[in-house]
């Protein structure tokens, strides 16, 4: 089995994320939720997790990463906790639909007013649209940092500085680019990152979270126990307890802390560059088959991700015969991203995604190229 | 090391769980997020996990659980897409701040209106209290299973037949009884039920999840991708989908389902009798110390939780004790109980909680006992 879909979530992990996360479930208790070695355990495994995200994001404090399920849950948090009736946000036709939908209910049931810097037919945004946007009330701009449909990158150190340059919050969706790409969030100027452990940064599933810039006051989302200051019928405003509520997955997290070290010791620009390879041998290899569509922009860096449709056929027909004849992972369909697809033509059949990871081989893209080819000629 | 802090986490699991996450770890790809063969075992191992919870708490459909990260996002869920302004709402002294803060939340910002059925200072309740809080324009009864600091149950069975009576819905939090009791929520009217994976269902913490009724409509919390209707700018709105948003942890699920799978074949009224025994022959034995005051009702059938303190040491400093001293873990001081800590005078001090579970053996209930009278002697 060749598994090129990676951006959905990565299937292979390093055998220190599996070592880590049995190793937790058997010894670790609940995360501040008490003294004896066993809770202390799992809280110094939460908070070195929260170390190694803050130092792997650029995060100016540990205590300002906090754990969610998803990078959804993330964002919901980020979006639904920032704000209020008369925001204007500049957003994108990139998103993924765990930004537009907390976005869409904000602008039907809060008031908060929405534009969108348009896409073209290959992907691509202008920057200068967030000037011309920009309005007396505009409060932040969020994007994604790379489409998760097509893979080209948004410019986000230049949408950083137009947003710290204008006094907005900037907050950034890392789902497809975190762990394959270095992002420095002081630097990048952003206010939150929200990222998923479980693609680029080869952690387990139920795991991601959000890091916080100095003073962004994100108000709470879930409430409930955190372990400190029982007795206030509010939910803690201190950050991490502020957004985090109940029982941490300190088992994932166990996880995901392995698979940051995995990438640290890897290093994350040998990372970058090999999955750049691989995307650039495939990118390369299925331009030359007659009947092949390309969606995105091919001319810069970006996410090892490949969009294209066959012929005629319908996407998921495609990806059934890759899956079926070829035993190749890819998705097909809409991508939950429909104004992207809106902006490539691609709305009625959607299309075939090879999304790429560090643990793919020359080999297998080889595989997939020929596969492509011979499903095209037929 | 004796572990005791079953209620906050148990610490052993079953083997088969273990091996589940492992193996869920190698194989899974991201559930309903494609259609070759990695997409769909995690698909199915997700449906099935709701199948298998679907049974164990008599949910009549499997589509009707729900999966989040622990019992606070399940009940979160819950309460926050049921009430509207003006709806009344009762309950208990006995709850969790994950019930108390989303419903102080509800009614600081959303107008709806609370009454608590008061605990004395056993930490019982008077089911005749419902009858005296009920308005016309009561919605909802919310209470927990048991209480997590004493152990006492309520009669669900009883409240449910109030609820249904009344034409109310009940909503119970089950964190601390899931797979310890028996639980039926069609034969006990429940409308919704809310659980954690990792408690005494033994399964891996990031799971939990809520069990809906028919007939009973949750407006979407979190919102954001499902890997169905793409295009519509709203969260769907059917079950499963309109309560779980961006990728599940089928790694932790896969857990979840194993420890299922062995509490169905042990058998939950074997586990509940051996818990039963272990808490009782704990209670005789530190009864009958001198300086130690137990807390909360014994006369009936009850969670595997003694809490108590000792002469008049903080509760914190018992169980430093404990844990320095013996290599026992407990927990102390404030449980995420407010209003049960001022039933029972514990405010200042808090308890000292031993939660016992399936793996304890007697062994170790009577070195416990053995190190409560050696701190109380001393």
């Amino acid at each position: 089995m060749i598994y090129l879909d990676n951006a959905a979530t990565t299937l292979k992990k390093p055998d220190s994320v599996y070592a880590a996360v049995l190793e937790a479930m058997r010894t670790l208790g609940n995360s501040a939720r008490g003294v004896h070695a066993q809770a202390l355990s799992a809280a110094r495994t939460v908070y070195e997790t929260r170390e190694k995200i803050a130092a792997f994001f650029g995060c100016a404090e540990a205590s300002h990463v906090m754990f969610t399920q998803n990078a959804t849950q993330a964002l919901n948090t980020a979006l639904f906790g920032l704000f209020l009736p008369g925001d204007h946000v500049i957003t994108t036709d990139l998103e993924h639909n765990s930004v537009l939908r907390p976005l869409y209910r904000l602008s039907r049931e809060q008031g908060v007013r929405l534009d969108f810097v348009p896409a073209d037919r290959n992907g691509n945004i202008d920057d200068a649209d967030f000037e011309r946007l920009l309005r007396p009330e505009t409060k932040a701009i969020v994007t994604t940092h790379a489409s998760n449909l097509t893979g080209n990158l948004l410019d986000i150190s230049a949408v950083g500085k137009f947003a710290l340059d204008h006094g907005l919050l900037y907050i950034v969706d890392a789902s497809q680019t975190a762990g394959s790409f270095p992002i420095d969030m002081q630097k990048q100027n952003f206010s939150v990152l929200c990222f998923t452990g479980h693609k680029g940064l080869m952690g387990p599933q139920g795991t991601g979270g959000l890091c916080v810039g100095e003073g962004v006051k994100i108000r709470p989302f879930m409430v409930g126990g955190t372990g400190v200051h029982s007795y206030s019928e509010t939910h803690p405003d201190k950050y991490p307890e502020a957004l985090e509520a109940g029982t941490l997955n300190a088992h994932g997290l166990a996880g995901l802390s392995a698979a940051v070290d995995f990438i640290n010791e890897t290093g994350i620009g040998d990372i970058h560059r090999y999955e750049t390879a691989l995307m650039r041998r495939f990118h390369k290899g299925i331009s030359s088959v007659s009947g092949v569509t390309v969606y995105g922009d091919f001319s810069g860096d970006r996410a090892p991700i490949v969009a294209l449709n066959i012929n005629d056929l319908d996407s998921s027909e495609a990806a059934d015969i890759l899956s079926q004849d070829f035993d190749i992972a890819v998705r097909a369909g809409a991508h939950c991203a429909p104004r992207m697809h809106r902006a490539l033509g691609t709305e009625s059949r959607g299309a075939v995604r090879f999304s790429l990871g560090w643990f793919n081989t020359m080999e297998e893209i080889d595989a997939a190229i020929d596969a492509v080819r011979s499903i095209a000629e037929k």
